[in-house]
């Protein structure tokens, strides 16, 4: 928010949010639950799943603990 | 920074520095040079290892094209 990402910085965060949009309809979980089960504001998880949010590692491993997933399957995008 | 991070967050932080460093170390890299080629400020490469920063994914990116690795393996920590 505010800042300049590059075009392809932009491409790698709206993959990020493709990825986690994927695990969590593959669980089955609205943004809702999903954002319940990992103590994240539900309209943050629909900005991070837009691609909206240069998301921290905290918040990743929030997720990936909610999605019973490694961190590191939140980040295996092709690039 | 100014935010309370659980005793595992903490933990988590500072597994995902240490592996920077390893991965750094590995490179034949200093921190200024790692600095240098991923645009980041050596002071901030520090703390980024010191387990005091919750890096974003963006960094990590940048970190992980200065290493020439996935950013995926930048988190590949034993929890």
């Amino acid at each position: 928010m505010g800042t300049a990402y590059s075009k392809s910085e932009k491409a790698y965060l709206e993959q990020i949010g493709n990825r986690i949009r994927e695990l969590r309809l593959d669980a089955d979980l609205s943004q809702e639950k999903l954002s319940f089960a990992c103590d994240l504001d539900r309209t943050y998880i629909g900005s991070v799943e837009r691609g909206e949010r240069n998301i921290s590692v905290i918040n990743l491993r929030k997720i990936a603990q909610a999605l019973n997933i490694e961190v590191s399957a939140l980040l295996n995008v092709e690039e």
